[in-house]
């Protein structure tokens, strides 16, 4: 066994798991025992899952184990325990999409995405916390970081439990900020590729034109071991690659950044073996984040707002405000929110002809104080609009030595350059002390 | 010269004119001419046309025979005049979109749609009569079949000039019925493809889930020629195709079919020598009409609602009903609208489960006369709003010995295979007398 193995299994990345029990040195027993001998002693203080039977997950790695010992085939995730956020739907468990009127709810069938997990010979771990419906509100999770603080929100749980070594991977979505956000917050890679990258089939969709899957790991080479299993076109293993033109700029939501956040990000700029230009975003990115919402919050009153009083009652409060909201949205607006969107991704696709792809914060700053709320998703929102590629990656820290993360973005379609971009990154960067806020 | 080429020139369909000319057996000069003369004679009587310049059209066959002469590479449809509906945009010719509105506008481009039949080697012989804006409302052109009757509505002068003998060849455009009630009320062939089926750039887009290219032509072959060139999965020829499960329906429409044209569908359906079958639809189909029309309105109201009022005074009667009813819509409606559309095409692709294509009629009976409005689009509406391909076939008379189309829908992309089935009724099938209403 090589050194790098002898650490406990549970902080192995998944493609070293994933490695090491393909070579007969690592059985899925050993790793999901870890997994949630770990679990066993933070879910108290953390409380990243929403479903985990700890019976359930050795018996799935049980199973993994004996399949490959009679020979099967094994996938790129065999035996790798993997979590899974509560908006996608599970046979085997419960699927409640953090909300109390699902309480109990056991679909028949999986979320395609799940389906492609198991086929790839994953564990499925559990169930990762969830806000209600994915909507911008508080969960009772922790922040593995600093338990006083929020996780980020909507992956919250996801986001949660890799960056505590819970599991390897976890899955994510992101309609907004979803995927980035905790990411950002907890320290660990997101990814959320382009629209329409997998089915989000069986999942919770709330506007079907922003609705994707998000992936979190704690290693690049994680991400795209991850991503692969959804797509050909993504490989699982990353060979990093230089940018040729990078750009920066500050986005919309760049009002909001916190000075440790905006010293760090420049003290990090001046690091890299190339120079980084600002870019100037067109003007009707401005709108992005009050587009968005406008198309979230019709969405929701559409799927919502005929629901029992008896249910509506147990509605979080924003999902209460958006469907409010919503109702007396008109459809005249509806169509501008939408067709801006759609020249959102024409401006997006313009903007990399100046460059491969641009860096800006992943959040606005740290992870915030619980008391404070889970943090602004306006660094992610126009990107989100406009269905590009985007990935947190935990390269800066702030005043308080807390995580934030650099968000590389690259053009639609161009996922496989994008990790590489960001392999390149994470092996050249280490993470710089900021400068006091 | 063979017996059939001793017909005038403007009589010809595309195809032989096309192969005439190719041959050199025919100039496009001679033809555009005839097409002309034709036009001189009877235009005075049908009013087809928006926009024509003589000379303008013998100078583009005058180009054609010289580049002909030369040597040059010649395009499926050099040398063929074509009617365009003046809801595409020309870079040499008026387009008006049927609008006082738009008076004496002249886009600097072409419709993508135009600029496929100019490399086609087509003369565009000029902008063939539209309603406004394609909007369900009457038009100064007549039914040249009986010229008190209404041509149907919005590529009115299109299938009136290919009726006509005018031209072998017009483009429409179809939302809901606009291709196949006026080929059904002038008795010619009128095919609307798959949605998605070629660009729209250009045109006068109400709806873009909607909306779709139209073809025009007196024969089943020309058809096929036409849209071979805006799709290289057409084939210029078309091999008839016996269906091996052929179905016929009423369709939410079918109440206000007259009576006469029932007894000649069900005639006709004898004729076959194949048992059809009566299909169910689905009660979701029963809306079809009133989604597509609330999508319509909405969009209509984000559109020209908020024009200056001078120019909303001019509209005509139909679209200040559609703005004021779309101004009023709720978001929420429209995204139910929107779903209840994804749920149609979902719900025809498992129609054809049961059989490869289905027949009914294309409209709900004959021409009206003109005082009684251009007739009801309902016969083809579900079908549009569900995207399949559909075609009108000139193939039943009424009681007034006018012509009704017998409408063929298949499954969304199998526009080739519905054009070999339509290929194979046409040969089959000779029109026979109705019974009397």
């Amino acid at each position: 066994m090589s050194q790098r193995e002898e650490v406990a299994p549970n902080s192995l990345s998944a493609h070293r798991a994933a490695a090491a029990i393909r070579g007969g040195r690592l059985s899925s027993v050993a790793l999901v025992e870890a997994c949630l001998g770990r679990i066993a002693a933070r879910e108290p203080l953390v409380g990243a899952w929403s479903f985990l039977d700890a019976d359930y997950a050795r018996q799935q790695a049980v199973q993994a184990d004996e399949r490959q010992r009679a020979g099967a085939l094994l996938g790129p995730l065999h035996g790798v325990p993997v979590g899974v956020k509560d908006v996608f739907d599970t046979c085997d468990m419960p699927s409640e999409y953090g909300s109390a009127s699902l309480q109990g709810r056991r679909p028949a069938f999986d979320a395609d995405a799940v389906a492609t997990l198991r086929a790839a010979g994953a564990v499925i771990m559990g169930k990762t916390v969830t806000t209600e419906f994915g909507m911008y509100a508080d969960t009772s999770c922790r922040n593995p970081r600093d338990l006083e603080r929020s996780p980020g929100v909507s992956s919250a749980g996801s986001a949660a439990a890799v960056a505590d070594e819970m599991v390897p991977l976890a899955l994510g979505t992101q309609h907004t900020a979803s995927t980035l956000l905790p990411a950002s917050c907890c320290g660990v890679y997101g990814f959320k590729p382009t629209f329409g990258f997998t089915s989000m089939r069986g999942s919770n969709i709330l506007v079907p034109r922003l609705v994707n899957i998000g992936f979190l790991a704690r290693e690049i080479e994680d991400i795209a071991l991850f991503a692969s299993v959804f797509s050909d076109d993504i490989r699982p293993s990353t060979p990093p690659l230089q940018p040729r033109r990078l750009a920066w700029l500050r986005g919309p939501g760049w009002g909001g950044v916190a000075a440790d956040a905006k010293s760090a990000l420049a003290a990090w700029l001046t690091t890299l073996p190339l120079a980084v230009d600002e870019l100037a975003l067109p003007a009707s990115f401005e709108r992005a984040s009050e587009v968005a919402h406008a198309l979230l919050s019709a969405h929701l009153a559409y799927r919502f707002g005929s629901a029992p009083m008896a249910e509506r009652e147990g509605y979080c409060a924003p999902l209460l405000e958006a469907i409010a909201k919503g109702a007396a949205l008109d459809a005249v607006t509806f169509i501008g929110c939408e067709n801006i969107a759609d020249g959102l991704a024409v401006a997006a696709d313009q903007l990399f002809e100046a460059c491969d792809a641009f860096v800006t914060l992943a959040a606005p700053g740290e992870a915030l104080l619980r008391s404070a709320g889970p943090g602004s998703g306006a660094m992610t929102i126009p990107w989100s609009l406009a269905g590009l590629p985007t990935i947190a990656l935990p390269l800066l820290k702030g005043g308080n030595g807390l995580p934030i993360g650099v968000q590389l973005v690259g053009p639609r379609g161009q996922d496989r350059r994008l990790l590489s971009m960001a392999a390149w990154m994470s092996n050249i960067c280490n993470p710089s002390p900021p400068e006091a806020s």
